[in-house]
């Protein structure tokens, strides 16, 4: 497969046409932004990093039964994916309390909530990206109550997978953010990527962290933790 | 039913115990605040008005089978209720998009949504009163899963009712904030007041505001509007 028309370009991933309309190509890049764009950087090779990140956690949840988007791993920082229509949500899910919602509910970080804490914000970066709710999320057509309800309990399948998955390789699975479509069927699948700039990640024994905190929060080693996570989700 | 001891005091109300350790007297003040305590100033009669508003509002409910706080009128000002431990949330209903969300979310004041919007908000005056979700009132032990879909039942009931009850006045409940609580059996529930200070009503014909948006956004004719407001509820 190769490249064809330039599609568009987040912060994060370029995406490019391929002769099949029902693929892309996902683009992975060095740029890291946070705070909605008010502080920009790069890291580097991270656009490398996430594609065999993502790469790896794509096949983790494929194997536990859970569709992707992912096709295959096209070269260093290509994937090639299926083609969706993005549902305007960003799907957050919440094992201990975090980053925003810590702040927002004046909780320390670390806390553990008795639930697992899920959440939707409303994919518009004029808006910041506001936490809404289903209704909300229905009277703006993002989806409806059903849609909704399957991106739930899909959402819930990719946690427990990914707990799991994480666990077993010495990482506490804090926070992650993800991302759905709708393909050419009208199916839902899970979309975007899932790497260390979308997760909140930390080490079993230290409680280090191994993810995009450490640029936002200029904690320095920001690319070596990024290479720690490669390397333990993908060594046996 | 004497007052005895004073208990708090909110922006709105006073409350004071009574013989009866289940019963309360809630005093309604002319105080008006706004823009989470940022504007103060009082409103003439308020507190006599709100009264009385609340009352026809409560005897509507119960009229439906909604039980309510409210038990009776006791003087211009005063109202015997039930006592509650608060649940800490506001339950907003909103029928057409107005307010804050009409600014969250950039859509026009007055836009009517193909579904019933309701939320909660964590009742916190520090924190602001965050917008929060179901899991975010569950890991804060604000309320069960069990008692959100109570409460939620119950509000759609209470929005019915108050619609119609409006419409027959001619006025358009656009939206509005309530609170409930657990009585001392551990019943959930509506309690606080509903009256124009936690309510926006259109008048149905020329759409004027009827509410506390007229001091919120200082369009005069403030205590006229809730004058007007009493009248037509309380007429037959
Ligand atoms: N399979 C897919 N098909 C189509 N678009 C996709 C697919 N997967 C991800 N995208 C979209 O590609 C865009 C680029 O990704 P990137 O992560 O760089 O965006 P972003 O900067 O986070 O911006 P956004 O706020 O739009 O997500 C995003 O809008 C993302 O939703
Ligand atoms: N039946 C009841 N039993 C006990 N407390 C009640 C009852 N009804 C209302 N209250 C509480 O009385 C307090 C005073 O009401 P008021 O509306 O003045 O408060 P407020 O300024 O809005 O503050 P708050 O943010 O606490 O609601 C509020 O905390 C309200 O929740
Ligand atoms: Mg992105
Ligand atoms: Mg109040």
């Amino acid at each position: 497969m190769e490249k064809r028309a330039f599609l568009y370009e987040g912060k994060a991933k370029q995406i490019y046409a391929t002769d099949d309309p029902n693929l892309i190509i996902v683009h992975y890049k060095d740029d890291a932004t946070a705070f909605n764009n008010q502080k920009k950087g790069s890291i580097a090779e991270k656009g490398v990093m996430n594609n065999k990140i993502a790469q790896a956690i794509f096949n983790e949840l494929a194997k536990h039964g859970i569709r992707t988007h992912f096709k295959e791993q096209l070269n260093e920082r290509d994937q090639l994916c299926e083609k969706v229509t993005i549902v305007p949500l960003e799907v957050i899910v919440r094992n201990l309390i975090a980053g925003s919602l810590a702040k927002r509910l004046n909780i320390e970080e670390g806390t553990k909530p008795d639930n697992t804490i899920l959440e939707i914000s409303y994919k518009n970066d004029e808006l910041g990206d506001p936490l809404i709710n289903d209704h909300h999320a229905v009277a703006l057509k993002a989806a409806s109550y059903e849609e909704l309800d399957k991106i739930y309990a899909e959402t819930r399948k990719i946690n427990s997978v990914l707990q799991e998955f994480f666990a077993s390789r010495g990482i506490i699975l804090v926070d992650f953010k993800i991302e759905f479509g709708r393909t050419a069927n009208g199916e839902i699948i899970l979309a975007d990527e899932i790497s260390p700039d979308t997760c909140r990640l930390w080490d079993a024994k230290t409680g280090e962290k191994m993810d995009k905190d450490r640029f936002r929060r200029d904690l320095g080693n920001v690319e070596e933790a990024y290479q720690e996570v490669l390397k333990r989700l993908t060594s046996n």
